[in-house]
């Protein structure tokens, strides 16, 4: 099923603020209170000339394992970006999370809100291993996929090795690693970050290209953190390092 | 429903390996292949003395919801500490998360499991407002809740209010705050990191019991980190404030 279907307000919101979507109709429920978030929805979609009809029950009845919260919309599908026209277009110092095998929707969704927090450029989906962008993900994303670039690449080995080509640096996720992630300077380069599928981890012909890898450091035995949990932790590290970098040049 | 069933199979081997359960017995399906966790769970058992009987298909159905990986276990509920008690025996320089009204079990599972890797000594969730632990909880944690002091609070405002009293500082998650996450000294003291629920935030009452007022920075105008992503960066910067303070004081 692709994500032609966008569920709750807050993600169809988030899909009308972004520009990126072709919008068929939005489906409201006749059956809601007065609510802000609803009447937005209606003024974008007024000032849009986009067509939203009001629905009775039956007709979400389909939909009530998506927790739509009374509002749905049927959109044109999430567009993909090429590699190519991603690397000819980004800042200087940007960055990329790349999400080798990753299955869990929830957790896809999940990383990619928060590297649209963090400020990340893009997120590399390779289209044979893992999942890509569905309703699952959309909705857990809070529609954060619409404020991002997502880049489809059939080989995220050669993906990998374009990028290295092309001055980026592979940054993998391994709990393997003597390196702590707040150990590495994610400062003044482009880098990719290769997070890895939930029980198998990243493969060895991506892990054979890394330039660097990092572990999160566990502070008792219980060693199992959630992959969209690892992910936000380095993201933010990134963060951090950006935002305190600056300072310290300051006191100087 | 009480979490007196722990389904999956890396649950079943956290509780069983925490021995902080009694097990009534442990339902196995007879159409898995083999397989090293259901081998472990069949070892602990036969060595704990907890009955494991086969099943066939119809004995899982109602539960299917649940993602069992046909392994169920019937066990006596999580056992919730008193402040009190915790407040008796931890260690110095220890660390709790309060969740604030944090209603949706899937944040509260992920937030807990991502303490236990931080090292957090406790949890503390109001009876009241939010969820307490059932089945999801113990599910989305990975069975972390068998391996931290879980605090169940009728009042946390009260809760809060005794242990500022025995030299426990409060710090809350508030995105109006001008100080960012990783500003504060998080060591050298006891604190009480308090969440807020996913939409309403932390309430007035124990907003105003903070000892200290902290952001997670947003680095683009989509500003919606969920809670359990905000709960692990805000933990592990307190991981990485205590990895990194031994090691300065190495270098002087």
């Amino acid at each position: 099923m692709n994500n032609n279907i966008i569920f709750g307000r807050n993600s169809v919101i988030e899909a009308l603020k972004s520009g990126r979507r072709n919008f068929n109709r939005i489906l409201i429920s006749r059956n809601l209170r007065p609510d802000a978030k609803i009447d937005l929805i209606k003024e974008y979609a007024s000032n849009l000339g986009i067509p939203f009809v009001f629905g009775d029950k039956e007709q979400f009845i389909k939909y009530n394992e998506y927790n739509h919260q009374g509002v749905i919309a049927f959109v044109s599908p999430i567009e993909y970006i090429e590699l190519e026209d991603f690397m000819t277009g980004h800042r200087e110092n940007a960055a990329i999370v790349l999400l080798d095998g990753v299955e869990d929707p929830h957790n896809i969704g999940a990383i990619i809100r928060t590297c649209v927090c963090a400020g990340i450029d893009g997120i590399i989906l390779p289209s044979r291993r893992g999942a890509l962008i569905n309703e699952v993900v959309e909705k857990t994303s809070a529609g954060a996929i619409n404020h991002i670039s997502i880049i489809k690449v059939n080989s995220p080995v050669s993906a990998l090795q374009k990028l290295k080509e092309n001055n980026w640096w592979v940054i993998a996720s391994d709990h393997h690693s003597d390196d702590n992630y707040f150990d590495i300077d994610f400062l003044n380069m482009n880098f990719v970050l290769v997070m890895g599928a939930e029980h198998a981890g990243i493969s060895k012909s991506i892990m054979n290209l890394a330039d660097f890898k990092i572990k999160i450091p566990m502070l008792t035995e219980f060693n199992s953190l959630n992959v969209s949990a690892a992910a936000g932790i380095i993201v933010y590290e990134y963060v951090r390092q950006k935002l305190t970098a600056g300072r310290k040049h300051e006191q100087k």
